[in-house]
């Protein structure tokens, strides 16, 4: 049994420097017109992981770089992924009531809104990435570069491709290249797209760059075929949200696919692949490769 | 009578242009997953007036650059304001079924895909604002401008914020302060940055950056009152929507506030104000003056 007690003080450090970024970039809940502020702040602060800023963190010092002076991207990227989680939860997409142990954004808020809580974060992200201000840390055409790589992750050719397709398949026995469009568009796009930004904000080499964008694919899928299988394999005390969802949506996923210990076999390759992608980082990305594991060992 | 043939050919000219970015930027109908792109293209081509894309491109030839090579910004702000129709057009918010004469987004493919539709317009509008392809025209730093103000004027302090007023101020009586939020938000921000997105791309100094704000502002406002007047004057075969929305909604208008003789009084005075802006730019902004009385002028 690995010792994930570094890895997880490490992570720790990294997921405060977010939650700081992501109360510098928000609007306070006061702001007017608060309605929207308020339902913005209680979906980015409900308690996520942060497994994608922390990535764009992780990326800029891996080539190089501080911290503090990305966090700016690390909160855009974030609100990317708390924008598509409202937006999943409403009763037009995948109607759930609870998220993180909590009420939906739409439960709590109602419909209307969501989707403009949603909508503002969405373009929150976008504004704080090109913020004139970080000029000073970074170079314009980094940024534009940086930026462009996040709204291709998240656009239809990316996320948002995946998640029409998911919901398209629900319902139906669907292939297993086109699970794996969804898992791939989903998933892992935005994590690729989170360690990229970090490695391109920091000047990576184009070895470097393509080292991290093959970890982020095979961590993001292995990630999702993970959460494939803690659907049913969870608790709703574990989870903080309800379980046996896709069962009920009669959704195809790994398990249903491949079986239980198939799908877990296909993670753990995909683990051991995104370790040795990092080799040219030597004992420098160690912290990825603790990750690695770790997201394969997670229950929660 | 004035004659406004000669605007409505200039106008037209800067359409086309509008139409032939559209068509670069936008992802062909066929682009997998077809789903979603062609619930995109189906509302961006429905043929709206494109008032603010052509609004980029006269700021920018104003302010002493080529129509061109700033297209790909006026393409990405008729992809927000698009978004911004569709989601408002959801039955969680206004619940219209048509627009522009036809079926709306969510009618005709379904609110999931309409909601991922418009997520994925406002996405590849920052995309295409970003695009590292236009630093061979544009200089980084000014396209890092441009964006962030598309960014604030589009987000939760812009157009969602007064969307939000908006929703709230239904069904009941609101005062003329929070009326003019909402109409200065929804509309006036988006008019204004359109204008300004060209005059930062174009390197305006901070007179010409000014004037254009202030004739944005008055003329974004007027721009709405004769909506409001419309809504209650026109027809459905005139406006291509149904008409006295507001009414059936007991939404709150400048004629319902002020009367329509003095609403109709309100919007001249604004657009005297616009005209007058723009002094500085003498016989170069006739259009612009031309443009401000055909707002006034216009039954559609």
């Amino acid at each position: 049994m690995q010792n994930y007690q570094p890895l997880k003080q490490y992570l720790a450090d990294k997921r405060m420097l977010v939650e700081q970024a992501l109360e510098q970039y928000l609007p306070q809940a006061d702001t007017f017109p608060p309605l929207i502020h308020e339902s913005m702040r209680y979906s980015v602060f409900a308690g996520g992981k942060r497994l994608r800023p922390v990535m764009v963190l992780m990326a800029a010092e891996l080539c190089g770089k501080d911290n503090n002076s990305v966090a700016f991207a690390a909160a855009a990227v974030e609100m990317v992924h708390t924008y598509s989680l409202i937006h999943d939860d409403l009763p037009a997409m995948d109607n759930d009531d609870l998220r993180r142990g909590m009420p939906t954004n739409h439960k709590k808020f109602g419909e209307d809104t969501a989707i403009l809580a949603g909508d503002a974060l969405l373009t929150l992200a976008f504004q704080t990435m090109v913020d004139p201000q970080h000029c000073a840390s970074w170079s314009p055409a980094a940024m534009l570069r940086a930026t462009y790589e996040l709204g291709s992750a998240a656009g239809s050719l990316g996320m948002l491709g995946g998640q029409v397709m998911d919901m398209q398949a629900e319902r139906r026995q669907i292939s297993p290249s086109e699970l794996e469009y969804i898992h791939r568009h989903k998933t892992a796009k935005m994590i690729m797209a989170s360690l990229r930004i970090g490695a391109i904000l920091a000047d990576a080499n184009q070895a470097q760059l393509a080292a991290l964008t093959t970890y982020g694919e095979k961590v993001g899928l292995a990630f999702q075929i993970v959460d494939d299988i803690l659907d049913l394999e969870g608790t709703t005390e574990e989870l903080g949200k309800n379980i046996k969802r896709d069962l009920k949506k009669q959704k195809s996923t790994y398990p249903s696919l491949y079986g239980i210990s198939e799908s877990k076999a296909m993670a753990n390759n995909l683990i051991n692949d995104a370790k040795i992608s990092l080799q040219i980082f030597g004992e420098q990305a160690r912290y990825f490769v603790q990750l690695a594991d770790y997201i394969i060992a997670r229950t929660h």
